[in-house]
């Protein structure tokens, strides 16, 4: 199966926004066995929209689209989908009672750009979406070159969270069922290995490879493998796959958190929650985006009790009881400041584990001995306090706080959980 | 004049990298007053290339690519920009002699490959490149249906850097003696309103719009508006662009908190810096999110002292001095909490703001009498107390998280700054 990726909207061709979801489809289809032949960007033009879902078609079997399908008037995908698919549209009572209720739980009145996203190709499959008014939507046609084939079209809404949660609960299954034998991927996710260290290791599995496949992909802060495999039945394929994780974990093992593609926030979350471990943090360079990325996780309030982000000495010295004589000896960004932070938050909250960053995330105020990127971690639980020690020496505020934050939960998982 | 843009590259449809060669220039060549049309990606393929490249010539005047320069097998972009434009390679001398320089600098020999990279069409104006060995190049050819005009192909090399070197040096230059007319834009950001309803709103100015262009957009959380104008000079279409912004803020102003495109976490911390003004902030069901947000601004460490995530009713009675009668009686999530929280976290850290949080997120958690999306923001500063109540009925924990973030900057800057 070939698929075009066709992207819709006037602001990514001003420049305005940078497209990540033909990133996340390109990943995903490709993971899937469905090879991806073309990006295409149009603005909110139907003349222009039409004649790339025609160009694609010329080699594709799908064309996924994304945009313009949202209430107002530049929005056209959706008519222009059913023109070209020889469709019409149609009102869908059960999405405009849909559309009905989320609109009026926050707003007065329905207005008539509201409703017309009730209009659907009649003869569509309808993805629902949780998380915004505009649904998608699949439609078939008869391929005009070889009739007893047919083409396909997808249609999801632009803004990734609406687009990413409609593809993984309704497009994925829906490609499933279209695309012949089975297809099972798996991917492993790893932290504390960059992509080219990750791809070198890799090798002697990645060479000459044709199935299953074997592909690295690097993310913010970490790494992932994808290995692939189409065979003729799902039991044949993951069985396939299953062999080649276990060659991969020969290589790479010592870095791999995951080999379900749980992502870290996630599975420690999960893993605390399941086994009735408590946990507080105490944050500084990071400013909270450990704990934000922890109560992401629905029903995480069982075992997370309190964070502090001390990003003043005075707030370490009486948020969590950092000695004063600690800071003027070692500054705050030291082991010794870390160490008494993460006691020192254990203690305020009572949790079973304490865990605290101090570090400087740049751009500025790194010196000689203290540079940009360095940081520390400390961990409290039981009677153990540890620290882990970090030199990135690069001046990426955002990839430092990222990085800081997820070595958190690194060790946090390999200290305690794994 | 028109263009496209057209990358070339496998590792883009494998989903390995981001394209933001296109993002960069896109910006650039709206800015200079070219309307980019397109964004085509392919894969190292050249009949897949060549058909692109003759495609986007049917409604633009320029193609411009980025990729397939290299030395190696698969880069082909050259190749096939000379046979679609009807020209051949040579060789050319000087071009030679730069890349033998360069490469003997760091390696001893030079590969046939590199030699490769001085073959150039032999009516091409050259684009050197400072960063790498890939020149880039432009070559015209009479347009077939229209032979008065002309078309021309741009190429660059792939890597960012590389390209946008070349870009601003030489590629910048050329298109300047090409182009007519010059593009002013402006984007305004708004929180509080929807998409719909921002468009109803701006109807009067949106329908039989020619120039000035308004098209509304839809962010994570909130809205923008972008305002363009194409005129002779930049200053013309400046002058146009805001009197167009005049007429938007008669019809939506109320929602619209910046005109100059910064976000409300820039934004806001911007102006606390600017005005040093202190503070902290108490959050539970954005569970770090706002502290998170603001600390992403380098230089916010100057006014923003501390921020506590009191996750448990605990923590908000020993942290922040939360009554336990109020939480017996009113409930963690309610306009009694949110106060006591916000007056807590300005006196225990002396801030000149507390700013405060509580709410359900969801998805599950909620009662009939309160329900998912409730959320309650606590504001203390001087000697006023404020909340604000937010109902949005929405299943949607991520949706409910950010909105509740975004909605602490909006008070901060509604109540405070503005």
């Amino acid at each position: 199966m070939k698929a075009a990726l066709l992207s819709v909207g006037t602001e990514i061709l001003f420049g305005q926004i940078t497209n990540t979801n033909t990133v996340y489809l390109s990943q995903k289809l490709n993971s899937m066995g469905i090879d991806v032949m073309y990006h295409f960007t149009v603005g909110d033009n139907p003349g222009r929209l039409a004649e790339m879902i025609e160009i694609s078609f010329r080699d594709c079997d799908i064309v996924i689209t994304t945009g313009g399908l949202g209430p107002t008037q530049d929005d056209l995908t959706k008519e222009t989908a059913c023109s070209v698919m020889g469709d019409s549209l149609v009102m869908h009572k059960d999405i405009l009672e849909s559309i009905e209720k989320r609109v009026l739980s926050y707003r007065t009145v329905m207005t008539d750009n509201n409703r017309k996203q009730a209009e659907m190709p009649s003869r569509c499959r309808v993805f629902y979406n949780d998380a915004g008014t505009a649904p998608g939507f699949a439609l078939d046609r008869v391929n005009p070159q070889c009739p007893e084939k047919k083409q396909w079209i997808a249609c999801m809404p632009g803004p990734p969270s609406e687009m990413m949660r409609m593809f993984e609960k309704s497009v994925m299954p829906w490609l499933e069922e279209l695309s012949e034998g089975a297809l099972y991927y798996r991917e492993l996710r790893t932290f504390g290995i960059g992509e080219s260290a990750l791809e070198t290791s890799l090798l002697p599995v990645i060479d000459g490879q044709t199935d299953p496949t074997v592909a690295t992909y690097a993310k913010t802060g970490e790494c992932s493998v994808r290995i692939a495999s189409k065979r003729k039945t799902r039991e044949e394929a993951k069985e396939a796959v299953e062999e080649m994780i276990n060659r991969v974990m020969e290589l790479v093992g010592d870095y791999v958190y995951s080999t379900h593609g749980e992502d870290y926030p996630s599975m420690v979350g999960r893993l605390l929650i399941e086994r009735g471990i408590t946990v507080s943090c105490a944050e500084s360079c990071t400013g909270g985006k450990f704990a934000a990325a922890l109560t992401d996780i629905s029903g995480i309030s069982q075992v997370f009790d309190r964070g502090i982000v001390t990003y003043s000495n005075a707030a370490k010295i009486q948020e969590l009881g950092v000695k004063s004589e600690t800071l003027a000896e070692h500054g705050a960004v030291s082991e010794e400041t870390a160490k008494e932070m993460a006691v020192g938050i254990r203690r305020v909250s009572g949790s079973d584990i304490g865990i605290s960053v101090t570090g400087i995330a740049g751009p500025d105020g790194g010196t000689d001995e203290k540079p940009v990127g360095l940081v520390y971690i400390g961990l409290a639980w039981g009677d153990e306090v540890i620290c882990r020690k970090i030199s990135r020496n690069i001046k990426d505020r955002d990839g430092n706080r990222t990085n800081a934050m997820l070595s958190m939960f690194d060790m946090i998982y390999r200290n305690i959980l794994c």
